[in-house]
């Protein structure tokens, strides 16, 4: 059980609420359980009407279910995007590795996905998750955008 | 006051809670009052930090104060995103007219900004805004993501 809960258990960010997680006895704890993984219903139209780019390339931007806070955007090619949708889980496409990436197969820190929308001119795609483990970035930050304009904090790529 | 209030009035979409206008008498309608122009504070270090594509520009993610929507997408090049800064309203570069615009110049739907940041990698931008008028897409929708793999709607660039 311990061990468990220190899987689940989330990194409290600066402004955000740290969430309790501890156990209540005599009751079942469904806070604890992993998340299921759910396929999204599509069609080959959808499929069909994204707005790739001149590489195949589409930005998916990942956002989190309930907080709605921007987690993290990376890249779809079109079977990225159909592996996400037939998986439940965030699949991107490398630019600079130039192979798949299944989001958390490493790391742990996996995302179920909940919705995908697609906007007005299909040229960029949103994607609901429930994130699990201590967040989206590589860094330990639960969201990407971490750095804030005139915020003091040192740019650059880390 | 009625004409005002027209200006104001935000399009409730499928699923947002209806807000109520209605002016109470003798009370100092804080609602109605325009939004604030804010500049953002950056530093000249951050903008060169900042990791312009080949033709140099970066995606930048508009997302609504309160709610966390994900409002828009579009792209800014370092003079766009400068004017952003500076104006505290958002600034970008058509990619296929081929020049700058700012959102709600002509359509009245203005984005105020209230905090920028960047990403990890540096990539991508993300500008948190109070959104006046009916929304951010030239649909009349609130969200240019309004339409959800699997729901039904017709794909399509509209």
């Amino acid at each position: 059980m311990t061990r468990r809960r220190r899987t689940h258990r989330i990194r409290a960010s600066a402004g955000e609420p740290k969430r309790s997680r501890r156990a209540i006895p005599d009751r079942y704890d469904f806070d604890l359980m992993p998340p299921v993984t759910t396929p999204i219903a599509f069609t080959s139209e959808e499929i069909d009407a994204v707005a790739f780019d001149a590489d195949g390339l589409v930005p998916a931007i990942v956002q989190e279910q309930g907080t709605n806070q921007v987690l993290m955007v990376a890249w779809m090619n079109r079977d990225a995007l159909e592996r996400t949708l037939q998986t439940g889980r965030t699949w991107f496409w490398s630019r600079s590795r130039r192979e798949y990436w299944c989001k958390g197969e490493t790391s742990g820190d996996r995302q179920y996905v909940r919705a995908g929308y697609y906007d007005c001119d299909m040229d960029v795609l949103l994607f609901v998750v429930e994130q699990e483990g201590r967040g989206a970035c590589h860094t330990g930050e639960r969201s990407c955008f971490f750095r804030a304009f005139g915020s003091g904090a040192t740019p650059g790529h880390v």
